[in-house]
Order: C-alpha cells, then sequence, then structure tokens
C-alpha cells in the first residue's frame, strides 16, 4: 500500500473547525474506491496536532484524490487554520500485507 | 478508541532485523483481543524510520499488551538496534468512531 500520514497543527481557535472539516472530507474520501483507509486522529497531549492517516492502494490513487471536489474543498476551509506548514510522510506497509488492509 | 503511533529510527545494519522482529510482534498482537489494529510500516524516504500504529479499544489493553510474552521479546529484541530512544505519541480518533474500527 502507499500510506500518507499528514501531521497538521492548527491555532487552538481553529480546533473545532479543523475537525468538522476533517471528518466531512474523511467520510467521502472513504468512498474512494481506491482508498482503504481514512482516518483521523487527535493528539490527547496537544489537542490542536492532528494525524490523517490515509491509506492508498497505489501512488495514482493519491492523485486522483486530489483531484476530487471534497479533497480541494477540505483543502481551502482549513488552509487559514494552520498554526504552520503541514507535513506529508509517505510509508509502505510491513504489516498486515496488501491483501489484508 | 486509544491510539498509539510507535515512531522509531533504526541504526542502519538492523534495518531488516527490525523489520523481521516487529513483523513477528505484530502477527501475535493482533490476536490480542483488545487490539483493533497493529500495523508496522517504514518510510519510503527514510528506511531506518518506522511507525507502528496501535489501536487499543482502551487505555488498560495498553497495559495487558505489555505484559504479553511477545511484546517482551520484540522489546528485548529491538532495544540495541535503535538510533535513538523511540517516541510514543497517542491520539483519540475522530475518524472512523469506534464502531467502525
Amino acid at each position: 500500500m502507499y500510506i500518507v500520514h499528514v501531521h497538521v497543527t492548527v491555532k487552538r481557535e481553529f480546533i473545532d473547525a479543523f475537525k468538522s472539516a476533517s471528518i466531512k472530507n474523511a467520510e467521502n474520501s472513504i468512498r474512494e474506491p481506491g482508498i482503504q483507509r481514512f482516518d483521523v486522529m487527535q493528539s490527547m497531549e496537544e489537542p490542536a496536532q492532528f494525524v490523517l492517516v490515509e491509506v492508498y492502494a497505489t501512488k495514482e490513487e493519491t492523485l486522483l484524490h486530489k483531484e476530487t471536489n471534497h479533497y480541494k474543498k477540505w483543502r481551502d476551509t482549513v488552509e487559514n487554520m494552520m498554526e504552520k506548514p503541514r507535513k506529508s510522510i509517505k510509508y509502505v506497509n510491513l504489516f498486515p500485507n496488501d491483501s489484508n488492509w
């Protein structure tokens, strides 16, 4: 799989708005055929820190995702909420294997 | 859910050994009743960097996990492979909700 962890830190006044926009984006993203998981999580210790865990079948699906209306709406909505630029780290799965996602 | 991301950087000569030990640990951990996911992933850009994504029902299950033989074996096996101390970050899920893990 082609896994992307998107690390986001928002300004504190936007915590709730970011949560709402990101849940909406995840609800739509998980319906894309090439997306196996689209998890949104919030740090317990630093509530302004979030990670999106996005699991794609291949890199191509990451490009298709960025063409969707829900992604573009999320991107534009959260742009001004960020405390600093978001950071994406790409991973390959070691466990489970591809057939078990 | 009670989600733990364990960030590990290993010395380069231990990359394969760490992968092997961590896959074995994940295969056993995912059978624990309180563990919903136990994913092991490797950075595409920095092959010595790994993340374990551990999804527990509650904090209590994290304590039970640390009492298992497979966890203790993994902990002792990888101890000397680390380039620096590993770092755990705890998260709560925003999406999906608890019943969809």
